[in-house]
């Protein structure tokens, strides 16, 4: 709950505006996103600081983990504004954190000393909890990368507000744990997830086959997404199944396993691994923990890990991040890698922050209902 | 149960013999070992091959393993042999299965090419299943290792009859994942297990600390090792534990947890673990799977490997595994490895084949029975 202060506070603040200049989806305690997120309206930024930035953002996304971090619950945590207004929400006296953790922005003003920077780039965030909710926001150059194209050159503005989470986590658990080589054998749980189509789509690309498991049979999602096998958990309980994938495979020991399920999900396809196999895990859909006989450890040398992108990130140079981030770029100009089917979610630049603000307690109230199939991403609309 | 042919052969066999001359431990068919082992009188072997040498057992273990073997449950198998004899058991007609994965061996004659090698020299194997169980054996020098020192050196038989699985064991887990320094911690569970005590005082000669988790307070046992600290399963309950530790390592964070116990144990170890840890497994005496929830992976960047020496060596070269034997026979001599605790059984030159087959055989019953809490080294007689 707000407390009453802040509550006055806010009161006054989108009172007195009629029609939004610049607006922030924000939060002042953790809490279930459906009651905690305000729209805060806050005047123009002034000029950036030497070596930052002044950005616009174009589309923000919203990931599941936004509302871990919102709840408090999620290991990578925001910082709290005060930077926003001179009163009120977002001000020294009642600072805020911006939500949102994605998102793609436009260079709109530069500071002293910026170089390789100039407006109108396109650039995504390379620190995590930057607060992507915002029409604009100022940033640290070190905070951002530059997008090596832009809409004129093929890349849509859903492909960049969705580049830095999901694609990074699919590229790099492809490529951080076992030597692939063409023709290698890659296996996942979860195929249907955001991670899972992107796994999918750069294994191609790199010539790699993938064996996806799903819940449902009729679902053809995997193949449309250019799946080398598609299997069920189902037919994994069939016994002519692994005779199957050996001949799919070719007797060739799959090394590498994807797991975002957890539970039996995840023992099932473990045990499709051969000798010396890496099991990486992303995610726990299942809510069950990884649970291995100690057997495939010592005897088969099952190595398991986890992965996480902001770990990825943090441990590597701006060099590799920059690298990976324009190898992604490339495969979304070349067709290789399709944005997520996703529905724009319009905070207009005429609704009142109260208005907003009930705009988007009620699409979190309806994602926790499970009613966004699709990613969806915000588009704040400001004055201009 | 035994063909009816080789039933008959085996009676021709021991009937024949009235003193042993050789003797080994066998077995034709997988089975219970209290049911299949079979001791078998063989002729003197012939001169040693060129690059061979005749050896003889000083003292051969038991391990836990070598019944998994004999059931034909374990991953790693033994060959038949039929050099044994020209007739009956242990003939080409009749190939066996020698017994026993580890023990000390003494030169007892040298073929030609051998280098480095010479009569009354102590070995130990260097390859698995080799048959330890035997009074004498042919081998390829490729599949020994001399060791550097012997009995007058102050090396017990009982240390080397020991040293190729255990000793191995715990010195590469705690060399093989982690980069320990000085005053690092490691923890494990089953504390109170052969390698659990061997860890301790292969970690105190390393100056490491070791955390270990046992089950009954009342065991004073790794202390007595060398153990820094000893706690129950029980002892992790308790809410004010976990502050207890943090003063033991002084925050630092532990990144080393040992596993031969799966199942809770092991959960409630790894909690313990602080971040990029590495867990190891080589056991699971509660039978229970490795579970652990997957944030560990995710967020705590756990990994999750199993050990398993016999991998470890093959995987190695001859110079790296002369180099570990001649480190922990190092150990052994200077009072920093003790031997384990045991019992030896002799097989004696007097009895008979039959007489023998009912002792081995009553070993394993009793054993599977939990009567034996010492480690069991046999002392096969010949006719020296």
């Amino acid at each position: 709950m707000l407390s009453r202060t802040l509550v006055s506070a806010f009161k006054r603040q989108f009172s007195s505006s009629s029609v939004a200049a610049n607006r922030a989806v924000v939060y002042s305690q953790n809490g279930n996103p459906s009651d905690v997120l305000t729209a805060l309206t806050f005047p123009d930024l002034p000029p950036p600081k030497p070596h930052s930035v002044n950005i616009r953002f174009v589309l923000s996304a919203i990931n599941p983990a936004d509302i871990n971090t919102i709840e408090g619950v999620y290991p990578s945590k925001p910082t709290l504004t005060s930077a926003l207004n001179s009163s009120g929400l977002g001000s020294p006296d009642h600072p805020v954190f911006v939500g949102g953790n994605e998102g793609l922005a436009e260079v709109v003003e530069v500071g002293d000393g910026v170089h390789g920077l100039k407006k109108h780039d396109w650039v995504v965030m390379d620190k995590s909890q930057l607060g992507t909710w915002s029409t604009t926001r100022n940033v640290n150059v070190a905070d951002i990368i530059k997008l090596p194209f832009k809409e004129t050159d093929g890349l849509s503005k859903a492909h960049g507000a969705t580049m830095t989470v999901n694609p990074t986590t699919a590229f790099n658990m492809l490529g951080e744990f076992v030597d692939l080589k063409e023709g290698d054998w890659v296996v996942q749980n979860g195929a249907n997830s955001a991670v899972g189509k992107l796994v999918i789509q750069i294994a191609k690309s790199r010539g790699l086959n993938t064996l996806n498991l799903v819940r449902a049979s009729v679902n053809k999602k995997p193949r449309r997404a250019g799946a080398t096998r598609v299997l069920t958990y189902d037919d994994l309980k069939d016994r002519t199944t692994r005779s199957k994938i050996q001949e799919w495979t070719s007797g060739k020991d799959i090394r590498l396993g994807l797991n975002c399920v957890g539970g039996e999900a995840n023992t099932a396809m473990v045990k499709l691994l051969g000798h010396g196999a890496h099991l990486v895990s992303y995610g726990a859909m299942s809510k069950q923990p990884i649970s291995l006989p100690t057997s495939l450890f010592i005897f088969k040398d099952l190595t398991s890990h986890g992965f996480w992108q902001t770990r990825w990130s943090k441990a590597h140079s701006r060099e590799e991040k920059e690298s990976l981030i324009a190898s992604l770029a490339s495969m979304m100009v070349d067709g290789k890698l399709k944005a997520p089917e996703h529905e724009i979610i319009t905070l207009g630049a005429n609704e009142s922050d109260e208005q907003v603000t009930q705009k988007i307690r009620l699409i979190f109230s309806d994602m926790a209902q499970g009613k966004y199939a699709k990613k969806v991403l915000l588009k704040l609309e400001d004055k201009e």
